[in-house]
């Protein structure tokens, strides 16, 4: 642990120019603290710049333009349970922001030695129970009927159940500009995705419990939830709402249905309001942030597999690159499998 | 080369189910002609066998279905210019096949020690000198202005010129069924793509020099050839012909113009008589040839990064499976750098 944190707070004292005096000491300080108490704590500041660059270093994220924008909630003094689920309908509000979405993070306390105060099963805040994808509190809960999954959390060993009031939880209505066969298939999706099942590594200390969200990028629902075939599968009623020919694959129906799904997604976010952004305009948000990267003197890592967009990938820079998936402290890792992952 | 002739060898025989009396057998011919000429020959049908292994092995293909109907053209005994052009000819025809492509390779002689008959420059047998692509011929003849690439070939250490008869180079004329604009841009492609510049190796045994083809998946000239910003880069005026607003990213007139065109191109390959696979049908092709993989107890290897269509591609169901990106021989490698590639 001495060792990830000095790493860190010299790192994070080099890039914010802060003196050889105030490091060495800080260095001291938590020397003490680690060999009195077997760990430490961050200051503010340090949990600060330790949220940002862990999105920073999240190879996976095509968002990254926007890390030292991450707005910090720092929720480690929490102890309850009532303050626990006030502080994630809090993160729900504060990032929602009636559509003005705040890219957030709130940082439950870190573990303790074997103890882990808090932690969510759910891999969103925010899920529909109607969902096909395999969310652990699936397996645990079977039978749920409310619109959105409850948020089960452990807390001390014990698990506890959180029923999401349905008008704190913001949806967009899908509508295509001049498909109105397809508003009649009622779809919506949920304004914000909060992703709630992943640890927090910030030099040496481990937070198990911080939710964080930015906000969609329109090919997250279009090309994915809503189509992947282990999903909600909906191309062949959405392709019909939009008359396509799904007599053989050479009406390219299939291509039609994703592009104009897409634009559905996008404008339907845009014209309620709600924060998204479009593949395209994505990929050169994020050639923006390799510039600054760059500018900086900072190695980019990524994951091409991630970064390229699930529709017309080969029209964005990203697919003509290559990228060095190492991963690098601080960051976000799956809980389960100590696998890394991204916003 | 003996460890590896033994194990071509072996794999082969036990697949084709011949006895173990006919392999000891080979395998002391081998062991005998190696230690007296320090290589040894294939027979036909270990070439033949060798030369659809090695497409089966190509992890960056997605056509592998029809491994086994590779064509084989023996032409290890070409010796003179003469005799090699005319066999490239040969291949261009017999390949081309008045647009019933026949998925074909011709082998040449193998290098022998140091010594390396021929080899072919050109990435592809067939180029047009317009295309922006490094081919290697460009950097070794600048100023070129015929229609096609003249194929420039190594024999003996020399360097040859051989200028293509256009009239052997069947193309495609690109046309929309529904934009007569997009026809006005009186764009076209060739036919066959026949992959030039790599090593074909077969237990031990190199050959450097084995053009091989099959047929074109849409995407690869809609998506790539025709769009890639660094290729030919059409997408603003091909965007237009089609009459797409390009005012704004938000009217998906990139995502649009992807479509339509990997759409023009495969109706018009199909229209004019010229085998085409669109991504889909690939895809599913691919599929097939997973199963029946499985089903003959191998394991397959591929490139995720290659194996996904660069259009629409989580709607395909290799985007959402990981591969092994092993790579085994018999196989091609790219002359230059070593690196392994596929068809």
């Amino acid at each position: 642990m001495l060792e990830l944190a000095q790493s860190f707070i010299r790192n994070m004292h080099q890039e914010l120019n802060i003196s050889d005096v105030a490091t060495k000491a800080r260095l001291r300080v938590i020397e003490e603290e680690i060999s009195q108490t077997g760990t430490y704590q961050h200051t503010t500041e340090e949990l600060e710049y330790g949220v940002r660059v862990a999105w920073r270093n999240s190879n996976r994220c095509i968002g990254r333009l926007f890390w030292d924008k991450l707005n910090l909630i720092d929720k480690r003094s929490v102890q309850t349970p009532a303050e626990f689920e006030a502080a994630l309908l809090h993160h729900i509000d504060y990032a929602t922001n009636n559509g003005k979405i705040r890219p957030s993070i709130t940082v439950f306390p870190p573990r303790n030695g074997h103890h882990t105060p808090f932690t969510i099963l759910n891999d969103q805040l925010i899920r529909y129970t109607s969902d096909t994808l395999a969310d652990p509190v699936k397996a645990i809960k079977p039978g749920i009927t409310s619109k959105f999954l409850p948020i089960v959390y452990q807390h001390d060993g014990q698990l506890h159940t959180f029923e999401l009031p349905e008008e704190k939880v913001l949806e967009v209505s899908l509508r295509h500009p001049s498909h109105p066969a397809f508003d009649d298939l009622n779809l919506a999706w949920y304004a914000v995705p909060i992703i709630s099942g992943m640890e927090l590594r910030i030099g040496g200390i481990i937070y198990p419990c911080a939710p964080f969200n930015g906000w969609y990028m329109e090919s997250e629902i279009a090309s994915r939830n809503l189509l992947d075939c282990y999903r909600y599968n909906l191309i062949e009623q959405i392709a019909d709402s939009f008359g396509f020919d799904r007599k053989t694959t050479a009406t390219y129906w299939r291509d039609r249905t994703l592009v104009e799904l897409n634009y559905a997604v996008y404008h339907s976010y845009k014209s309620q309001g709600v924060a998204v952004v479009d593949h395209y305009t994505a990929s050169k948000q994020f050639e923006k942030f390799e510039e600054q990267e760059n500018a900086a003197g900072r190695h980019i890592t990524g994951d091409w597999t991630w970064l390229i967009p699930p529709i017309s990938p080969s029209l964005v820079h990203n697919f003509h690159k290559g990228y060095d998936n190492t991963y690098r402290d601080p960051n976000f890792y799956y809980r389960k499998k100590g696998y890394p992952f991204s916003g």
